[in-house]
């Protein structure tokens, strides 16, 4: 498998889980070649990242601001970077890597303000960019079908919708331990304006939109700090009302003890519902009213295009986490490639399309803003 | 199995669905005997239902203040009645009854006010009778498990919960169809100020206090009546501050398409956390801080006496809604017979001890005219 | 709810956990009382069970024998008798009862002997008499859906059978450590050739031909004794060859530790499949070839009249191991009664025909026959 | 990532599901660069699939046979061969391989007779090279688990093992409707003696001795061929006897409709017992005897070495197929590197010990053949 495209990554250098994530993901379908980095937040631990990974020393930069200076100068200039920072850097990278002609893949949460994403956003569009954010979870084939099916009027109009992304490693005060990633996502300075808010809730926002395209109308959110000595919620629900009178419930936390990594979507109208949980992420469950409940199965009978271009093994060998997440890289990598080509390449297109963008981004920023703002008032604001 | 105790029951007749479950969950045991009934709304159909239940002609009553006046005055009056009648006519039927001196198990919710169920509380409690609310989902072996071990402190202090309770049944509109149920059910003047708030909602506020016995310090609750024409709300989600920190998700809707009547409870606090679904409801899962989950099981290994005293059959015999129900009224019979002997009796007291009394149904239908004020003010309204 | 029917008990006295089964499993439904007794092996612990059940003290006997007698002489006789012995005496008690013109309820294995067990058969049959076996996991709602579904031809010709039934409470010597019910089913004078597969084996047999109505041609069985000292089988695996060309899979095993009493059914034709376990008993999963798998549940919609006459609660409210075992007595109450009269109830008949009959009990102990014989020679042995 | 190694594919071009499958499972961690192939049956097809994947042209190769000749003049020679061919044609092509001098990675069934794989497995360890058959399941992260609690005895002796692999994609005859890859496996010519037994049953057999190490001392087998026409299996079920007295239960089906790809596990022993279904890839459920169930989770707490070193994610981050495949392309390189360096590499060796061998291929073969000579003799074979 020859990569169709090269990449850099900033951040992501040894120890950093998330960083591998990104670069499995994006091997898994071999269309993207790492070959420059900025990895470490020091020019020794970069280097020293680089050589682990086999890049040339040439191009292992000390800074970002060097790699995308020098790479820029090259003829084999990478066609994308991908940023696995901690998020308070991400505007600033995200923005020199933009004005430096550079596709982006940037992590979430997008930015620390709202402005600063829609400053990316807009960036990106006049610069004729990619810049894609890994809202991963959008990424599971089930998720897609799910999307198509509410999309499709199969539960007909939208009336409730829940959202839960629960875990339990900050349940503790790892961040008094030395334990780095928490550390820094508890730290506001870091972090933001959220903490299980901007980490998860971002991801419980964006999959709720992606799968429904609701518009939120006005939300109440109570953020809590519970681990004591925490400035930044460690615990975040929400209720919000959606344009047409839907109703949502989204809850993300990091004290669920006994919950590791816990999502589900649940969507109901008044022609159906339907159920997904991220444990059983090769299950979609679709009820129509009056009907029994059917189980739709990736890559089984009955998928929308969506769920089966999504897919990379035949049914009942189970995907997980790793093939939804390369699902956006596989995305973005179709999306370079036909602005490059200057034409959508038919067979892939769909995944182009479905890959979350920097509106998505700043959206996900807003909703931050926003519970932070309705906790701290507890009260209802509205979303414009 | 000869009875211990006779009963007469307050509607219930023919083709009332919930009258058959409490007479079944009362036969399950075998300790108490129906003897007298006034079954349904009219005479007639009273007496109809009556004879099919094989009820001595001269103690079936046409209504219920006969059957008050009469019963109290046979040497073999009843010992208790149950009152399964819609909403409305809680109040007057069992406030008549603790008048003649009758024990009593009420439905829920137990009223239309807070203040009558307050009275209906004063008034037992001043009679010496029992007053009983069939919050029946507390008699899961598995509930009262969780109880036990929240309360020992296993999960440390609580710091969030989540209590589900969807159903989908009144997803259309049923009422317009000639749906006795449902009718009355989406009606303010029988069913009071709740809809899927007052006939599941209550549940669900009964089923968090009896677990962890937190105290409410405030709330905030959105109410919605998606199917058009409906005044009642047929979904409601509502956040819950709690003394001492916790904070509490509570979801109760009659919307969400195929779930028939979905429960679950999840608990979670510095120490541990633990979940129960009712569709698994003889399984609890436990996890402490840093180990591995745990499955609890109905009569299995490590159970708290009042897990073992609520059980029925060995392990991996499943049991279920009748049974869970069957020990709110074995409990009620232990209280009646230890009342009527002067003191406890050793073996039993423990399930007369966990039954939900008048001031739990009182609270309950607070909670009710709380969440309706919350939201209709939109805004978190304090407990006290 | 006033009794239809009286019935006498013979075992099934203090500390004998299957006879409060029966009880309750009877009492559930109200339609028959329990008035007389021969409840323990000797004449003061039946007293003393007796008095503990509030039976009369006159109808309370010292043994069946007496039982049998006297109460053949009452105007107000027993209609019928349920018997809960270990497997020994079954076939002497149910003889004298049928002689005496009792209708017979009998625990399974039916007898020691096939020879015994026809004899049974032909001696109700010949007094026109209800003889019947207590199947009770034929009467779990969705295993009667699953079997008319079958029947239906919705599965095509059936190809392949999954019948497990594991437990793990004989996992270690209990019978040395003075465990009553352990005792008599390891002792072959007690419980007869088999041991887990007279045992439950039995009961596995009985679910496929229930639900299939497959008839066995051939077998090859394995008896294992893993807990040591042990002369009979505590596991066994049984592979069928069916007429038609269906094969078996069937393993009862009391050693699978982690298992509390797991069953579960598959059933595989040319044109679909189902599963079934009884954990989740109030679901069943069935595929047609090609289609994605849907679930029926219990009370859900597009259920066999089999399944909905099998019910007690709405859907989502969870049926366990008592509802399903009260079925049996249903059906055979309802049974009785239509003998008494001289017709079918048409209401109730289909409970009714639905119950396991002697035929059924005589193919269990021929079963155990087969399954030992083929075990010790080790060759696959013919049914016929 | 810069691949340590490189490696040339036989068979598995353009259509071939499975050879992709094997390239993901190798990018998945980087470290092998496909360079060389001969992919499909004919010269054009494989030009054609090569230039789809990339490759040098002057690597794409018509044949096997020039493949080895000419990569094994050139000086950046590969380092190993993935053949995914129909397995007909394994022998051959391995031998040559290593003949050749090239490391090997075989796909199952070996090869169509022992005696084959025979010669294969002496011929590796004659030449010191890598033979290593894809049973790809073992490289589960819980599987790995499950054997390390077996073999460090937590459930005491073994008594009771199941191991069931059913599908559903042959219930109908693709075959007759130019089906590719049923039409290969349902032909002995290409498939060999067996069919659901060489396909998924030799997965099945391995995953047994990988996880409990046991030996096999006697089988007893049924082969059926349940859709007309065909003369291999398409479903086998068979009883094992263990050295030791352990007793084992293997059924594979490729006609169970429901059934895409279902993979269980279940292991008694004295002590306790552990289950695993590949649906629920990421958990471990093991009991101890007397004990409640503790669920193990990869990633999460108390796991094994080999568990930890063979997960990719955090915990809650479902893991699937390719993931498990991928550990044993990680466990083949490792061991091919060691070999190279003359010692083996510390932190990785634990996955290069864990990798079947040619010796479990030669023993899935043999299973084969016994499976086929009990099921015609229909009697028990003794393994030796």
């Amino acid at each position: 498998m020859s990569a169709e495209l090269t990449y850099a990554m900033i951040g992501g250098g040894i120890g950093a889980n998330i960083g591998l994530v990104h670069r499995r993901a994006i091997a898994l379908d071999g269309r993207a070649r790492l070959v420059a980095g900025a990895l470490s937040s020091t020019p020794e631990r970069s280097a020293e990242s680089a050589k682990e990974l086999g890049l040339d020393p040439e191009r292992s930069y000390g800074t970002y601001q060097e790699l995308f200076e020098l790479e820029s100068n090259r003829e084999d200039r990478v066609d994308f970077v991908s940023i696995v920072t901690p998020n308070d850097t991400h505007y600033p990278i995200a923005k020199m890597a933009l004005q430096h002609g550079f596709h982006v893949v940037l992590d979430k949460p997008a930015t620390h303000s709202s402005a600063q994403a829609q400053e990316l956003c807009d960036l990106a569009e006049s610069k004729g960019l990619v810049c894609c954010v890994t809202y991963n979870y959008t990424g599971y084939p089930m998720i897609r079908q799910a999307r198509a099916m509410v999309r499709d009027g199969v539960l007909g109009n939208i009336r409730k919708v829940f959202l839960e992304y629960h875990q339990d490693w900050l349940a503790t005060d790892l961040e008094s331990q030395g334990h780095k990633q928490a550390s820094w996502r508890v730290d506001p300075t870091k972090a933001g304006l959220g903490g299980a808010l901007g980490d998860i809730g971002t991801h419980a926002e964006n999959l709720i939109s992606f799968v429904t395209g609701l518009s939120m109308e006005s939300l109440y959110a109570n953020l809590q700090a519970f681990v004591p000595g925490r400035t930044l919620d460690d615990d975040v629900s929400v209720m919000i009302r959606y344009t047409g009178g839907a109703h949502g419930i989204l809850t993300a936390s990091q004290v669920c003890i006994g919950e590791s990594n816990g999502i589900s979507l649940r969507v109901y109208g008044d022609q159906g519902g339907l159920v997904w949980y991220q444990d059983s992420a090769n299950d979609l469950r679709v009820t129509k009213v009056g009907a029994n409940p059917v189980l739709y199965t990736r890559s089984g009978p009955g998928l929308h295009r969506d769920a089966v271009v999504s897919s990379h093994t035949p049914p009942g060998h189970p995907e997980g986490y790793l093939e939804a997440f390369s699902n956006i890289y596989r995305g973005a990598i179709d999306r370079i490639l036909s602005l490059g080509s200057g034409g959508e390449r038919a067979d892939l297109s769909r995944l182009a399309e479905l890959i979350p963008g920097m509106d998505d981004g700043t959206q996900g920023v807003r909703f931050v803003e926003k519970c932070v703002e309705s906790s701290q008032k507890n009260t209802q604001v509205n979303w414009a």
